[in-house]
C-alpha cells in the first residue's frame, strides 16, 4: 500500500494495515542504523523543526539524530523559546515556522489535542511526540514493533499495562496499537491511577498484581511521575515499589521468557529493582534503539517515500 | 557592482545600490527556497556562528535555517553560556570565537553599537541581528524586499510605521531603508513613544492615526513590547488598542490593497485585530519567508559570492 | 604506531609515545583548518553526543565544531536536560545514548572520575572533557602542543603553573604530560589553594613569583574561578592580582620571549593584566585554535583513524 496521511497524530486514528506498514519500515531503517554509515540521503535539503513546547530531552535526542540520519536539516526549539515566552500563540508559532519552509514539525505539548490542532492547520507534516495525556503514537510504535521484533508477533500475545495508567499517553497510545494488532492486553495499577472507564476500550483490568503476571508475555511499565504528582494518587514510592514494583519475587511467578519493557527513564527501586532493568528478560534499551528507527521510518513515510530498497540504502551519503 | 563590505552593522551606512544589491540576491535565494531541495553547497566548510546574547528564538532560527541551506555549519550560543555568565567581555567571547576559525558571528545584543564593536575587532563577518535600540538591518532588508515584491518598486511609496518607534531598531532600520530606495515615512504611535527629534531623519510625525490612514500604501505595525515597557508610556494595552490597533474599522479607511506588515510576534488584540492578521491584506508571513532568503543572501554576499545562476543553484547539494 | 585505547579518560594513563601521536595527527589537522574548505568526510554517518552535565559552553562549542568539521552528526546535551533533572543516574543516560546508537560521548562533569565511569560500561568512545577537579586531558593536549609549536619542543622547558592549583583539573592534566614529555614544571600561588602534596608528582613548588619567573619558558596562568570560590583561599580579588597577577612590572622580569598560555575565559585585572592578554608574548588565542584541532586529532584517533595523509585531506566534503 501507499501512505496517504500527512501527519501522525494518534495510534487510534490508524489501521491495522497502516501500523504494519510503518512497522515494516521501520524493519528496514533499522538494518541501516546497523551500518558502519548509519546515514541515507532521502531528506537532503528538506527541514525537521522540533517543537518541544513540554520538554523532553530523550525524545527530543532520539527525532534530532532519526532526521540527521535521514539527511535533513534539524532545528529545535523549546518551552524557553523567547517568542513562547512573549505570550505567541502555538499556532502563530507554528505558522511561522511552516514560513521559513518546515516540511516537517515534531510537536511536544502538554495540551491533549495540540497536535491535531496544528495537524489541521499546517501544510507541515505534524508528528505528535505526546500531547497531555492524550497520545505519543511513536512510543508505541516502537514498543510493538519491539514486541514483534521479540516474540515473532504481536497478535494473540498478553501485555501487561503496569502503574500510572490514569496520566499516561504512553498507556493510551500502547492500548490502541496492541488491541489493533489483535493483542490481549490487562493494566495493572493503583485504584486510583486506573479508572474502570478504561474497559470500554476493550481491555481488562485488574488491581491484584501477583495474580496476573504468570500469563503474561509482555509487561510494560510506565513511569511513575513522582516529579509531577500534584495530589498523592498512592501514599509513597516505597508503598507503590512494595505493592506494584516489579522485583525479583515477582519475576518469578513470571513466564521465563517474559519480555519486560519500560518508555523511561526508569525509576531504579520504584517501579522497577535494578536487578530487573539490568537483567536479561529487560528489553529496555532494544526500545531505545528501535525508537530511532521508528522516528526515521515515520518522517521518511509521511514524506511520501517509498520502502528504501538495500540499493536506496547502499547509497548513502 | 561587487560587494566590498565585511560586514552588515547597519542599514544607514549602506548606499541605495548596495541595498538593491542585497534585495536582487535575495530574489535569487528565495527561488531557491521554493525548490523541493531547498539547499545549495555555496558555504560548505565555512562556520556560521549564533551569538544571541539576548534572546530571540525566531531570529535565531531564520538565521540558523538560512545558513543551513547554504550548507554552512551552524553552531549557536545564547545569553545562558557560561562564558559570558562567568564574565568574559564581549570581545574576548567573540576573539574566542574567531580563533575556532568561525567565518560568521551573527550578533544580537542589548547594547547599540555592539555589533560595530565587534566588526572592528575581528576578521570573521559580522551581522548585526539587532543592537539595542540601534538597527536591525535585515529586518529592515526583508521588509523592503516584501514592499518591492508586492508593489512592484518602493520608489514613491508611502509607508506608516505605527507603534512604540522610541524603542524600536526595525523602526529606525526601516526608516533608512525606504528613505534610501525612495518611499514617504509617516511615524505615527503615542507621544511618548514617538519623540519630534525623528523628524530630522527625513520623516513626517503624525498623531492622528484614522487621518493618516487613507494614504497609506503600506503599514508596518511594530510591536508593543509589554514585557519589557518599565516606565508607563500608555496607559493600558486596552486603552493602546482603541488608539492606535489597527481594526476592521480602521481597515475601512485604508486603500483596498493596503500592505500590512509586522516583524512579530505579534499581539493579538494589541497592535493588531486578529481578523486583520489572517486578513487578505496581512503580507506578515510573506515578511518570515522572505527573512529566510533574506539571511542567506547577506550571509552569501558578506562571504563574497557573486548572484547564484540557475545553473549554480541547480547544483544542489 | 597505531591507536589502541577506546577512549580518552587521562593525561596520567598515556604513554608519552601515545601523546606524541596524538601531537602529530594534531599537527596535520591543524593544516585542515587553515584551508578555505575546513572540512573532512572522516566521521561521515558517525554521531558525537556531547553530554555537558557541567555547562561549559567555550569547550562544548569547540567539541561542537571539531566534530562537524570531521563531518559527524552532533547532538548536545546539558544540564537541564529533563531527563537528567528528573533523576536518571548517568549511567542510564549514557546507556540510552549508547542505545541511539552515538559512536562517542564527550563528557564533562562535577565528578571525578565520570569519564572512567562510563568508559567501563560504554562501547562507544568517551571523551572526558573535564571530570571535577580530576583531569581535562584535551586542554592539556592543546597546551604542550602550543608549547611546541611556539618553541619547537617541549622537552627541558621550564614551565611555571599559576594559580588555583588545588581546584585546577587544567592543572592536574598539564602536570602528567608535561612531565611525561621531559619538561620542568614549578608551581606558584597562594599556599591555601597550593597543598605540599603535589610536590609528589615529581613537581617543584615555589610561593615567590618573583623570584621564579626569570626561569621560565612559559607561564601558564589559571583562572581564579571567584564565582566558585565556597571559602577564602584567599583575602579579595585585588590582593590575589598584586601577589600572583601577571602585569608588566612581572614581565619585565620574565625572559623576552616567555609564553603567556592561559586555558580562558580570562578575568582581565585579576590573573593578569588586560595588556599582557593581549601582548605579543600571550599564545591564549593560538590555544583556542589548537584546541580544535587537538579534538579533532582526539576523535579521529579514537575512531580508529591512522594520519589523513595530503591525499585525504584534499578529499574535503
Amino acid at each position: 500500500m501507499s501512505w496517504k496521511r500527512k501527519d501522525l497524530v494518534s495510534i487510534r486514528g490508524l489501521s491495522p494495515e497502516e501500523i504494519t506498514e510503518l512497522l515494516d519500515t521501520t524493519r528496514a531503517f533499522k538494518d541501516i542504523l546497523s551500518r558502519p554509515i548509519k546515514k541515507v540521503p532521502s531528506l537532503r535539503g528538506k527541514t525537521v523543526v522540533n517543537l518541544f513546547v513540554e520538554p523532553s530531552t530523550r525524545t527530543r535526542v532520539s527525532f534530532e539524530l532519526a532526521a540527521m540520519r535521514l539527511s535533513a536539516d534539524v532545528v529545535s526549539l523549546d518551552s524557553k523559546a523567547s517568542s513562547l515566552q512573549k505570550g505567541e500563540t502555538l499556532k502563530d508559532t507554528a505558522l511561522n515556522l511552516q514560513a521559513m519552509n518546515a516540511d516537517y514539525i515534531i510537536l511536544r505539548h502538554q495540551a491533549a489535542g495540540a497536535a491535531q490542532f496544528l495537524a489541521e492547520r499546517l501544510k507541515a507534516s505534524v508528528i505528535n511526540a505526546g500531547d497531555g495525556a492524550h497520545e505519543h503514537p511513536t512510543q508505541a510504535l516502537l514498543d510493538v514493533f519491539t514486541i514483534r521484533e521479540k516474540l515473532g508477533t504481536v497478535a494473540g500475545k498478553h501485555v501487561i499495562i503496569l502503574g500510572d495508567i490514569l496520566f499516561s499517553r504512553v498507556a493510551r497510545s500502547n492500548i490502541w496499537a496492541l488491541l489493533k494488532l489483535g493483542a490481549k492486553v490487562t493494566l495493572v495499577g493503583p485504584s486510583t491511577l486506573l479508572p474502570e472507564e478504561f474497559r470500554q476500550m476493550g481491555v481488562e483490568i485488574s488491581h491484584d498484581l501477583d495474580e496476573i503476571l504468570p500469563q503474561a508475555d509482555v509487561i510494560n511499565l510506565l513511569r511513575i511521575q513522582h516529579e509531577r504528582q500534584q495530589a498523592a494518587h498512592f501514599p509513597s514510592l516505597g508503598e507503590y515499589h512494595a505493592l506494584f514494583g516489579l522485583d525479583a519475587r515477582r519475576m518469578r511467578l513470571c513466564k521465563p521468557d517474559v519480555l519486560i519493557m519500560h518508555p523511561g527513564p526508569i525509576n531504579r527501586g520504584v517501579e522497577i529493582a535494578s536487578e530487573i532493568a539490568d537483567g536479561p528478560n529487560s528489553v529496555i534499551l532494544n526500545q531505545v534503539t528501535n525508537g530511532l528507527a521508528v522516528r526515521m521510518a515515520v518522517i521518511y513515510t509521511l514524506g511520501g517515500g517509498s520502502l528504501p530498497s538495500s540499493k536506496a540504502g547502499g547509497d548513502a551519503v
